[in-house]
Formats: structure tokens, C-alpha cells, sequence
């Protein structure tokens, strides 16, 4: 039994398909499509994909096919852990279901904003598939001025789609840099300045106080962090992408343990303290693989990851996930990948860790081949040299890079590793000593290994 | 004292400088051009880059700055190692020096090949700067009937230059396939289906005998190796490219320990037997990572690392190379990356080495994100499933996945852990299920991991 057809539930329902031929599957989705892609659904508003049903990848052909049973628009209302059943509302009515193992993929949705008039008119969330029609459908009828409140990944890949179809757009973050929970400040700089380059406000270390305006939206009051002071935004449209909290619970009401941020806790078979209860995907939590601290990125692969570890043990079989998450992710802002990998400096050195950072420009071709894009890498590396993150941003093929640096530090190898890999070159394609092995390379310096 | 001033001594050169300020450091040049990139001499025929000097990555007034003596146009005729003395030949007459440490930076020239008449007008060389000029010039007159002996990566990098100039190409390879030391058959097919598509003729299993003509080449006698069969070919321009062979007289006389294929064997530190005496670059074998078995693979990426730890150690460094070179490659024929790491899956399973492998494609973007281009991806591991190789064709990011596979086999890991790659996803840059974790999973399925 899965509660939830997103990414992590609908892969999970795979896995426990390809581990038992004959188990009986059941997928209770409270929204109304199957599984499609939450990522690209900026993709769609920037006009990239021709629509949001483009983005589904598990169909309803496919459960069908898979001998999966799939119910939409189904909302689990309770969970009996010692009878094993579940009880929901569907469109066709209430009804009670059995199960052996049971799996959490319920997902999260938009945190709670302390914003007054969120009702009016102009206003939306961009959660699901619906909300991001909602408000592709309201920014067609004209040019808009946008408001986004956020400016995490989401936010800003949501004014980067908005600002390329000439609406007119504004991005409020709480904090003081964009992508704060993606970047560090110093690689946050160039993608601001892109943002600005864009033709997209961005006014950082502020918060949005109030909507003023009739029944539709017409302004927004912003108030200054450092010096509470107000400042009025004219604006019709507001999208909020102030990021989510999980939605878990039914974990809680069962006992689930819980971590500090309300995520169901995990151990490496994907499985709750509850034996048999399985979480999985944004309402789950489990471990950064350099710091062993508790992760929840929210991520899509992560949710892939554990969807499969989950699918396979909840019908028998003894999956486990890998020590940690490396939190690899990436974003493409203003035609440059922004990528990243592991912990942020400040939250690594925030914990005391002794770590050394190299930041190193390079490109994606020799000097001599025209056509090179260029590459920022920052490397992060204990001060023995082991690699602990790297953020990299570029045209092209900075996550590729991410990737290896993923690979490294998966491996638990360094800087020295990272300086001796065998990487191919041509010059058409790659460069002979590449920006990676110049970043490793100031990195030993710097720990005087070199 | 360096002797070859290529990209391994230059880089000798330059590492040796780092090493020690005070050095005195000599290189002698045979050539007349300072250090440029070989690599990239295809790119410049194909008009990709405007003029051979734009490949000089060392240039004169890089040696004057970093106070290294380079010596152009200098033979180097004898090696003392008893007095620690070198002689040469210069523009500027007879000389000797006395070195304390002693690099050979040797290099390689064109294998010699028993074909009549190759001292004819229209033959050509693929090797130096000089040769390539002589091509160029020669094929900017008129459109040629070019015959390319060797299949091997400069002859296809050349066909296909010369192709892309709208010269008639036709390519004879003594061996059943094309690259046959850089891809396996399997993967060697859809490269020669390209290559005909580009409108080159491929002659696989087959050899020139002789070249008819006057003082000018006008056709070749074409033998096929399967029944002896000759036939003519009309051409007017022939490239040789079938090989090359190290240039290690001064090494041999002074008794440098030799590979089985007349390459000077280097320890980790990169020294020969002799102590004091280094050897880098093409002239050099060391040790392939995978097998432990000699590889002199002449590839730029290796000649720097090497160069790298010579440099050092000859100026009284403690550089070490790792415990051998995963030998990753890549070219960029007819629009398509063809990359590789490790050993031919053909070379292993003769060597008894219990092997599987797994094709998989895939796409370097979700199905739903327009735009993706195909890859195909072969991976080669043990029965254990830890990662020996891989091969892979696509019209971008192959190089970058081969680097990838190529951090994971060098740190020993293998397909399990190429499933659980944290990988940075997001649907306009890469997909959540990479390729690569697909073929994976095909080895772990095959070898009942799964």
C-alpha cells in the first residue's frame, strides 16, 4: 500500500513490481494526475515543453500495465497500524483497504505564509500540476507585473520562465542571497547579477508583510530586514515559492518517528521505526552522506532513489540505500547551469568543521578551440584534502562535473584523486587539465600538499 | 635536461619550475615549434581552428618568462650518463651539456611501412606541424582523392576533415574494424555506418601494397587480407596514419630497461632504471590500472600527468603517479563524441579475465525535455560487478560520462555504486535515471545483484 503517486511513490510501486511478480500493489494519489514531473513544470511555463501533460511519466497505461492498482483523487484519511488497514475517500466513496507494508510517499506542500490578503485574486501556489495552470492560463491573458516570494530554487526558476515570456518580474527572499539553501553566497553573486541582467528585481533580506487590493491583487507591501522599512510593490500577480513543509501526518498519528524539521525518519532500508512502514521522497528523511546529519532536500532523484529502496524491501526484498545523500542537484537559471554537490561552506564551517575552500575559472574547451564556455568551480575539501562539495556554474556541462565530484566524494577519495583523474580529452570536447583538476590542484595548495 | 619539448617535456619543464626556482632547466627541441597541441591539427584541417600556430600551448615567451632554456631545431645526438653530459646539434652549431637530472621527452614518429612507392609527390605524414601544413596546403589547391591508410583514431580524425573540405576520402585498415585500439567491434560498427554516411568509403581487413604513378601518386593497390585479392584505387593524395613507434635510440643506448613494444619503462616516480633518468609522454609505458599490465597508450592527458610528476621529481620532487592509467578517451568524429576508459572488453576476455558487459541507450535529457540526444553507453565489469571499462557514443556529454566511470573504477568501486551515483538532475540539463546508472543496472542483473 503507497500513499502517494508522486516520483517516490510511483517508483516505489515499480521496484515492488520488479521484486515480487504477484504482490498485490495499490497507489492511493490524492491528485488527480498520475506521476508527472514536478521540475519541469517551470519547463512548461517558460514555453520549453508544448504542456503540462507532457510531463507524466508514469501513465495510468503504465500502472494498468504493471498490474498496478492506481486510485486518483484518492485522499487517505487514516491509518490503523495494528489492524493493517487504511481507510480513504474517493470520488466513487469511502472505502477500507488491508495491507502487509505500508509506504509513505505523501509528499509536502507549500509552507504557511504570514502574509495578509494570500485570497485575493492574482494569487498562486506552484506546487501541483493545477496551480501552475492556474497561473499560465492568468499570465497569458497579458503582460504581468509578478511578485514571487522566494527566491529558492523554485522561485527562481519561476521568474527565469515568466521573465522569458515579458511579464515583468520581482523575486522577495527572506534571507539575504538567492538560492540560500543551493549555494553559498560567493556563487550566488553571479546568478543575482544574471537575474538582474534578466530584467528580474531581486531585493533580498525582505519579506512581504501584506497584498493590498480589491478582490483581485494590486500591491504588495515589502519590508526591509535591516531597518523595517516599508516599501510598496505594484504588482497583480504574486506566486508563492517560499518553500513546503512535509505532509506527514498520518506518519505522526501512527507513531512514526519524527525529525527536527517534521520529516519521517528512515534507516538505510528506507523503513520507519514502524516495522513494515516505509517513507519515502520529500515527507521522509534520512542522511547527509558528509556530515551523517539528517537530510530532507526534497529532491527528485533522492525520491527516485528511496522510491526504489522502499519498493523493492516493502514486497520482500533487502534493498539499502548508500551511507548518505550526496545531495547532488542542479538548476538551469538564465541559460547557465548553476550545479551542487554536498554541504554549503557556511553551513560545514557553521559546524565547526575544518574545512578549506578553491574557487577556479576555467572552460569547457582548450583556450585554443573556439567555442569554450566558461566554468566557475568552488571545491570544498577537509584539511586533509578530502572533498566534501563542490558548486559549479556554467553554459554547459557543470553538472556532468558535479557528477564526478559526486563520484569522488561518494568514494570518500580527494583533492590528490580529483588532481590525478584520468579524465578524455580532445580538443573539440574537453580540455587536457580540466578546471576540476586546477581546483583540486589550489586546494592541495592551500593544505600544503603540493 | 629535457629532452622533446612536446606537451610531456614542456610540462616536465614547467613542473620542474615549480619545483625548484633556482633550477637550470634545458629543453631540447628537435622541431622548430615550441610546445603545441597535436590533438587539436585535425581541428585546424577541418578549418575548425584558423591556423596551426593557434595550437602552441608553451610559447617561446612562456619558456623566457619561466627561465627555462629551449633550444629549437636540436638534435640531441648522445647522452653520457657516466659524465652526465648530452651532445647536440643545433642551427647554431655542435654543443654539450652537463645535466643532473635527464628527462626523455622523446615522443614518437610514424611506424614505417612496407608500401612501394611512398616517396612519391601527394604522400603525406600526419605527425608534426610541418606534415600537416604540407597536407593543407596540398588539398587547398584541388579538390583530392584521398586515401587514408590506418583507421586508427588520426586517420579518422583526418577523413573526416578532409570529408568536411569536400575532398573524396577513402580509408583502408589492415585490422576487421575501425579504432580497433580504442573501441570494441560493437561499438566500432555504428562509427564506420557514420563514417559512411559522411560519404567515406571504410576498407576494413585489407592493406596498401604499393603506389602506382609517376613522380606523383595517381592510384593504390589495395590487397584484402581474407582472400589476397587485390584492387586499384585511384587517388592523388595519400595520408599515412597507421601508427606510431616510440623514439627511444638515446634511451636504448644508455640502457634504459624497454617495454615489449620499445617503449622506456618508468616507475611510479616516472624514472627509468636509471636513476635520475625520467622518460614521459609517448616514449614512456607505464601501467594500466585496470590489468597491471604495460600501457604505453600516447595519449595528451597521460603525457602531462606524467610530465607533471617528472618535472618534480627531476628538479628533487616526490611526485608519484597512481598505481597505473585508466587510459580515458575521447574523439570527436562526423558531429559524435566517441569516448572510452579502460581496457577493450576483446583485450580482457583473452587475457581469462572473467568478464560481463551491458549496452544501454539513453538520452542526455528526460524523454518529456525536447532536444535530448541519444547516447550509448557500454560498461565492463567483473563478475563481481566492480567497473573495468566503458564505451560510449553520443552527440555530447560522452566525454563527461566517461570521466565519470573513469573516478569510479580508480577508486575501486563498481556497478552497485554506479546505481547508487548521486547524480544532479534537473529536466532541461539532465535526466533523474541516468544512462549510465541504466547500464549498471543491466551489469548488476547479469551477475544476479539484483
Amino acid at each position: 500500500m503507497i500513499i502517494g503517486g508522486g516520483a517516490a511513490g510511483s517508483t516505489a510501486a515499480q521496484f515492488a513490481r520488479k521484486q515480487d511478480r504477484d504482490a498485490e500493489i495499490t497507489v492511493l494519489e490524492r491528485g488527480e494526475y498520475p506521476e508527472y514531473s514536478r521540475c519541469g513544470m517551470p519547463n512548461v511555463l517558460a514555453g520549453d515543453i508544448p504542456k503540462f501533460e507532457d510531463l507524466v511519466e508514469f501513465s495510468t497505461d503504465w500502472f494498468e500495465r504493471n498490474r498496478i492498482r492506481l486510485k486518483l483523487s484518492t485522499e487517505t484519511t487514516s491509518v490503523d497500524l495494528s489492524a493493517k488497514k487504511v481507510e480513504f475517500r474517493s470520488p466513487e466513496g469511502n472505502g477500507v483497504e488491508r495491507f502487509d507494508s505500508l509506504v509513505f510517499a505523501t509528499g509536502a506542500s507549500p509552507a504557511p505564509l504570514n502574509i495578509e490578503g494570500l485570497a485575493k485574486e492574482g494569487v498562486f501556489q506552484f506546487r501541483g500540476i493545477n496551480d501552475s495552470k492556474a497561473l499560465q492560463n492568468w499570465c497569458a491573458k497579458k503582460k504581468r507585473n509578478v511578485l514571487i516570494v522566494g527566491a529558492g530554487l523554485v522561485g527562481l526558476e519561476v521568474a527565469d520562465a515568466l521573465s522569458k515570456m515579458r511579464h515583468r518580474v520581482t523575486v522577495v527572499e527572506y534571507l539575504d542571497q538567492v538560492l540560500p539553501a543551493m549555494i553559498d553566497p560567493d556563487i550566488a553573486e553571479p546568478v543575482a547579477a544574471m537575474a538582474k541582467k534578466a530584467s528580474i528585481s531581486i531585493i533580498t533580506s525582505s519579506f512581504v508583510r501584506s497584498l493590498a487590493g480589491g478582490s483581485a491583487v494590486e500591491a504588495a507591501e515589502i519590508v526591509s530586514r535591516a531597518d523595517s522599512s516599508p516599501s510598496k510593490l505594484k504588482c497583480d500577480t504574486v506566486v508563492l515559492a517560499a518553500g513546503q513543509r512535509p505532509s506527514t501526518d498520518l506518519g505522526v498519528k501512527i507513531g512514526c518517528s519524527m525529525g527536527a524539521k517534521g520529516h519521517i525518519r528512515v534507516n538505510s532500508r528506507c523503513e520507519t521505526n514502524q516495522p513494515g512502514v516505509f517513507a519515502v521522497g520529500d515527507c521522509a528523511e534520512y542522511l547527509d552522506f558528509v556530515t551523517g546529519e539528517p537530510l530532507a532536500a526534497g529532491l527528485g532523484t533522492l525520491a527516485v532513489k528511496m522510491g526504489e529502496v522502499a519498493g523493492r524491501n516493502s514486497a520482500g526484498g533487502t534493498a539499502t540505500l548508500p551511507k548518505g545523500f550526496i545531495n547532488s542537484r542542479v538548476t538551469r537559471l538564465f541559460g547557465m547551469e548553476i550545479a551542487a554537490a554536498g554541504p554549503l561552506y557556511s553551513s560545514l564551517a557553521g559546524k565547526g568543521i575544518a574545512c578549506v575552500q578553491s574557487r577556479m575559472k576555467g572552460s569547457t574547451l582548450p583556450p585554443y578551440f573556439p567555442g569554450g564556455k566558461d566554468l566557475t568551480v568552488k571545491l570544498v575539501c577537509t584539511d586533509q584534502g578530502q572533498l566534501l562539495a563542490c558548486q559549479i556554474i556554467g553554459e554547459k556541462e557543470a553538472a556532468m562535473r558535479v557528477d564526478i565530484v559526486s563520484a569522488i566524494i561518494s568514494a570518500g577519495q580527494g583533492a590528490k584523486e580529483l588532481t590525478q583523474l584520468d579524465n578524455a580529452y580532445a580538443p573539440s570536447v574537453a580540455p587536457c587539465v580540466d578546471v576540476l583538476a586546477a581546483a583540486a590542484q589550489g586546494i592541495l595548495i592551500k593544505i600544503g600538499r603540493k
